[in-house]
Protein backbone atom coordinates (compact mmCIF):
# COMPACT_ATOMS: atom_id res chain seq x y z
CA UNK A 1 0.00 0.00 0.00
CA UNK A 2 1.37 3.32 -1.35
CA UNK A 3 0.79 6.77 1.22
CA UNK A 4 0.93 9.86 0.22
CA UNK A 5 4.09 11.65 1.03
CA UNK A 6 3.51 15.32 1.86
CA UNK A 7 6.85 17.41 1.41
CA UNK A 8 6.15 20.38 3.99
CA UNK A 9 8.57 23.34 4.42
CA UNK A 10 9.88 23.99 7.68
CA UNK A 11 9.57 27.67 9.18
CA UNK A 12 12.82 29.21 9.24
CA UNK A 13 13.08 28.85 13.16
CA UNK A 14 11.87 25.08 12.91
CA UNK A 15 14.71 24.90 10.07
CA UNK A 16 17.40 26.24 12.50
CA UNK A 17 16.11 24.25 15.24
CA UNK A 18 16.90 20.93 13.36
CA UNK A 19 19.93 22.14 11.86
CA UNK A 20 21.29 23.13 16.02
CA UNK A 21 19.92 19.47 16.63
CA UNK A 22 22.02 17.72 14.18
CA UNK A 23 25.90 17.12 14.57
CA UNK A 24 26.76 15.81 11.54
CA UNK A 25 26.32 17.21 7.61
CA UNK A 26 27.34 17.94 4.20
CA UNK A 27 29.35 20.81 3.13
CA UNK A 28 29.32 21.77 -0.94
CA UNK A 29 32.42 24.15 -2.47
CA UNK A 30 33.54 25.08 -5.28
CA UNK A 31 37.89 24.17 -5.88
CA UNK A 32 39.04 25.09 -9.67
CA UNK A 33 35.40 25.72 -10.71
CA UNK A 34 34.03 22.51 -9.86
CA UNK A 35 31.52 21.32 -6.85
CA UNK A 36 33.13 19.53 -4.18
CA UNK A 37 31.09 17.77 -1.38
CA UNK A 38 32.49 16.65 1.91
CA UNK A 39 30.50 14.81 5.22
CA UNK A 40 31.58 16.74 8.45
CA UNK A 41 30.76 16.78 11.83
CA UNK A 42 29.10 20.01 13.21
CA UNK A 43 28.14 22.42 16.36
CA UNK A 44 25.76 25.69 15.85
CA UNK A 45 27.86 28.15 18.13
CA UNK A 46 25.42 31.84 18.33
CA UNK A 47 24.08 30.96 14.53
CA UNK A 48 27.37 30.26 13.18
CA UNK A 49 27.82 26.49 11.76
CA UNK A 50 31.34 25.77 13.20
CA UNK A 51 33.85 22.41 12.21
CA UNK A 52 36.95 21.33 13.21
CA UNK A 53 38.98 18.95 10.15
CA UNK A 54 42.00 18.98 9.14
CA UNK A 55 44.17 21.75 7.84
CA UNK A 56 45.32 19.63 4.75
CA UNK A 57 41.50 18.70 4.00
CA UNK A 58 40.49 19.82 0.74
CA UNK A 59 37.67 22.59 2.86
CA UNK A 60 40.18 23.65 4.97
CA UNK A 61 42.67 24.64 2.22
CA UNK A 62 39.91 26.41 -0.07
CA UNK A 63 39.10 28.66 2.89
CA UNK A 64 42.32 29.60 3.57
CA UNK A 65 42.16 30.30 -0.20
CA UNK A 66 39.49 32.38 -0.26
CA UNK A 67 37.84 34.57 2.59
CA UNK A 68 34.43 34.54 2.47
CA UNK A 69 33.92 31.01 0.61
CA UNK A 70 30.40 30.49 -0.87
CA UNK A 71 29.06 26.92 0.52
CA UNK A 72 26.02 25.42 0.60
CA UNK A 73 25.82 22.55 3.74
CA UNK A 74 23.07 20.24 3.92
CA UNK A 75 21.85 17.64 7.29
CA UNK A 76 18.76 15.43 7.24
CA UNK A 77 17.33 12.57 8.95
CA UNK A 78 15.52 10.45 6.76
CA UNK A 79 13.86 7.20 8.51
CA UNK A 80 14.63 4.33 6.20
CA UNK A 81 11.60 2.51 6.57
CA UNK A 82 9.00 5.16 6.39
CA UNK A 83 10.90 7.23 4.30
CA UNK A 84 9.97 10.38 6.51
CA UNK A 85 12.05 13.13 8.28
CA UNK A 86 13.37 15.98 6.86
CA UNK A 87 16.56 18.42 5.27
CA UNK A 88 18.00 21.41 5.68
CA UNK A 89 19.46 23.29 3.31
CA UNK A 90 21.74 26.10 4.30
CA UNK A 91 23.58 28.78 2.17
CA UNK A 92 26.52 30.68 3.65
CA UNK A 93 30.00 31.61 3.97
CA UNK A 94 32.83 30.14 5.75
CA UNK A 95 36.08 31.70 7.02
CA UNK A 96 39.30 30.33 8.67
CA UNK A 97 38.80 31.27 12.46
CA UNK A 98 41.32 28.64 13.60
CA UNK A 99 43.62 31.81 14.62
CA UNK A 100 41.08 33.31 16.68
CA UNK A 101 41.16 33.73 20.63
CA UNK A 102 37.76 31.18 20.96
CA UNK A 103 38.67 28.98 17.71
CA UNK A 104 39.92 26.27 20.38
CA UNK A 105 37.44 26.56 22.64
CA UNK A 106 34.99 26.10 19.73
CA UNK A 107 36.73 23.22 18.10
CA UNK A 108 36.64 21.07 21.23
CA UNK A 109 32.82 21.33 21.21
CA UNK A 110 32.61 20.18 17.74
CA UNK A 111 31.42 16.06 17.68
CA UNK A 112 34.88 13.92 16.16
CA UNK A 113 34.16 11.26 14.87
CA UNK A 114 37.26 10.68 12.76
CA UNK A 115 40.45 10.15 14.72
CA UNK A 116 42.58 12.54 12.14
CA UNK A 117 44.02 16.15 13.04
CA UNK A 118 42.07 18.43 13.91
CA UNK A 119 43.60 21.28 13.74
CA UNK A 120 41.37 23.53 11.21
CA UNK A 121 38.39 25.58 13.17
CA UNK A 122 35.86 26.99 10.18
CA UNK A 123 33.12 29.06 10.72
CA UNK A 124 29.99 28.68 8.35
CA UNK A 125 28.00 31.78 8.62
CA UNK A 126 24.57 30.97 7.09
CA UNK A 127 22.64 33.69 4.91
CA UNK A 128 19.65 31.46 4.44
CA UNK A 129 18.45 28.58 5.69
CA UNK A 130 15.54 26.27 4.36
CA UNK A 131 14.26 22.76 5.30
CA UNK A 132 11.70 20.25 4.08
CA UNK A 133 10.13 17.50 6.26
CA UNK A 134 8.68 14.57 4.54
CA UNK A 135 5.60 13.10 6.36
CA UNK A 136 2.74 10.18 5.25
CA UNK A 137 -0.60 11.54 4.44
CA UNK A 138 -3.61 9.76 5.65
CA UNK B 1 35.20 5.37 28.13
CA UNK B 2 36.39 6.49 24.05
CA UNK B 3 37.40 4.29 21.12
CA UNK B 4 39.51 5.08 18.60
CA UNK B 5 37.67 5.72 15.14
CA UNK B 6 39.64 4.62 12.67
CA UNK B 7 39.14 5.49 8.69
CA UNK B 8 39.29 3.35 6.29
CA UNK B 9 39.23 4.40 2.59
CA UNK B 10 37.17 1.59 0.59
CA UNK B 11 38.04 0.28 -2.36
CA UNK B 12 36.60 1.08 -5.74
CA UNK B 13 34.20 -1.88 -5.94
CA UNK B 14 33.36 -1.26 -2.37
CA UNK B 15 32.26 1.83 -2.51
CA UNK B 16 30.10 1.23 -6.01
CA UNK B 17 28.39 -1.15 -3.95
CA UNK B 18 27.11 1.12 -1.20
CA UNK B 19 26.55 3.46 -3.82
CA UNK B 20 24.33 1.02 -5.59
CA UNK B 21 22.55 -0.22 -2.36
CA UNK B 22 21.73 3.38 -1.07
CA UNK B 23 18.79 4.93 -2.33
CA UNK B 24 19.09 8.02 -1.32
CA UNK B 25 21.95 10.88 -1.34
CA UNK B 26 22.60 14.85 -2.30
CA UNK B 27 23.79 16.43 -5.46
CA UNK B 28 26.44 19.28 -5.65
CA UNK B 29 26.45 21.63 -8.14
CA UNK B 30 27.27 25.14 -9.10
CA UNK B 31 24.29 27.63 -9.75
CA UNK B 32 25.75 31.43 -10.70
CA UNK B 33 28.77 30.84 -9.97
CA UNK B 34 27.57 29.75 -6.35
CA UNK B 35 27.54 25.99 -4.94
CA UNK B 36 24.18 24.64 -4.55
CA UNK B 37 23.31 20.92 -2.65
CA UNK B 38 20.32 19.00 -2.67
CA UNK B 39 19.01 15.55 -1.43
CA UNK B 40 17.71 13.12 -4.22
CA UNK B 41 16.42 9.77 -4.72
CA UNK B 42 18.56 7.75 -6.88
CA UNK B 43 19.05 4.30 -8.81
CA UNK B 44 21.94 2.97 -10.12
CA UNK B 45 21.99 1.80 -13.47
CA UNK B 46 24.99 0.23 -15.87
CA UNK B 47 27.04 2.58 -14.03
CA UNK B 48 25.29 5.31 -14.17
CA UNK B 49 23.42 7.21 -11.27
CA UNK B 50 19.57 7.86 -12.36
CA UNK B 51 17.65 10.86 -10.01
CA UNK B 52 14.06 11.65 -11.03
CA UNK B 53 13.28 14.98 -10.66
CA UNK B 54 11.12 17.73 -11.30
CA UNK B 55 11.50 19.75 -14.61
CA UNK B 56 11.58 23.24 -12.29
CA UNK B 57 13.87 22.05 -10.00
CA UNK B 58 16.96 23.73 -9.54
CA UNK B 59 19.11 20.71 -10.24
CA UNK B 60 17.13 20.23 -13.36
CA UNK B 61 17.17 24.00 -15.03
CA UNK B 62 21.29 23.43 -13.79
CA UNK B 63 21.59 20.28 -15.89
CA UNK B 64 19.58 21.82 -18.89
CA UNK B 65 21.53 25.10 -18.84
CA UNK B 66 24.83 23.16 -18.84
CA UNK B 67 25.47 19.86 -20.93
CA UNK B 68 27.35 17.34 -19.13
CA UNK B 69 27.07 20.09 -15.79
CA UNK B 70 30.20 18.69 -13.33
CA UNK B 71 28.45 17.55 -9.90
CA UNK B 72 29.70 15.71 -7.23
CA UNK B 73 27.35 13.46 -4.93
CA UNK B 74 27.54 11.97 -1.69
CA UNK B 75 25.77 9.06 -0.17
CA UNK B 76 26.35 7.66 3.63
CA UNK B 77 24.74 5.64 6.02
CA UNK B 78 26.22 6.75 9.95
CA UNK B 79 24.66 4.94 12.76
CA UNK B 80 23.90 7.67 14.60
CA UNK B 81 25.01 5.81 18.53
CA UNK B 82 28.09 4.25 17.50
CA UNK B 83 28.96 6.82 14.96
CA UNK B 84 30.09 3.93 12.51
CA UNK B 85 29.25 3.73 9.05
CA UNK B 86 30.22 4.92 5.67
CA UNK B 87 30.66 8.08 2.90
CA UNK B 88 30.91 7.03 -0.77
CA UNK B 89 32.17 10.69 -2.54
CA UNK B 90 31.18 10.82 -6.30
CA UNK B 91 32.42 13.05 -9.16
CA UNK B 92 30.78 13.09 -12.09
CA UNK B 93 28.84 15.33 -14.91
CA UNK B 94 25.23 15.15 -14.93
CA UNK B 95 22.73 14.89 -18.09
CA UNK B 96 18.97 15.33 -18.84
CA UNK B 97 17.47 12.04 -20.44
CA UNK B 98 14.24 13.25 -20.25
CA UNK B 99 13.97 13.06 -23.97
CA UNK B 100 15.45 9.26 -24.13
CA UNK B 101 13.77 6.43 -25.35
CA UNK B 102 14.61 4.53 -22.09
CA UNK B 103 13.96 7.53 -19.96
CA UNK B 104 10.48 6.79 -18.61
CA UNK B 105 11.63 3.66 -17.97
CA UNK B 106 14.71 4.31 -15.75
CA UNK B 107 12.74 7.19 -14.23
CA UNK B 108 10.20 4.92 -13.02
CA UNK B 109 13.13 2.85 -11.16
CA UNK B 110 13.95 5.65 -9.02
CA UNK B 111 12.07 5.60 -5.80
CA UNK B 112 10.10 8.54 -5.15
CA UNK B 113 9.55 9.66 -1.35
CA UNK B 114 7.87 12.97 -2.68
CA UNK B 115 4.43 13.63 -4.16
CA UNK B 116 5.62 15.70 -6.93
CA UNK B 117 6.29 16.24 -10.63
CA UNK B 118 8.73 14.05 -11.29
CA UNK B 119 9.18 14.66 -15.33
CA UNK B 120 12.87 14.85 -15.69
CA UNK B 121 15.28 12.18 -15.71
CA UNK B 122 19.19 13.31 -15.16
CA UNK B 123 21.69 10.42 -15.54
CA UNK B 124 24.97 10.86 -13.72
CA UNK B 125 27.89 9.91 -14.75
CA UNK B 126 30.62 8.91 -12.02
CA UNK B 127 33.83 10.00 -13.23
CA UNK B 128 35.30 9.04 -9.69
CA UNK B 129 33.81 6.94 -6.79
CA UNK B 130 35.91 7.03 -3.36
CA UNK B 131 34.99 6.13 -0.02
CA UNK B 132 35.26 6.21 3.58
CA UNK B 133 34.58 3.37 6.38
CA UNK B 134 34.16 4.65 10.17
CA UNK B 135 34.98 1.92 12.23
CA UNK B 136 35.64 1.94 15.87
CA UNK B 137 39.10 -0.02 16.97
CA UNK B 138 39.34 -2.17 20.22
Amino acid sequence: MEHERKPVELRPEVAKGYLTHAEFGRVAFIVDGLPVIRPLNHVVVEGDIIVHTSHDSAFAQAVRARPDLPVAYETDEIEAHSHTGWSVLVRGTATDITGHPRAAQLGRQVPSWIDRPHDAVIAIRPHQVTGLRLTIGH
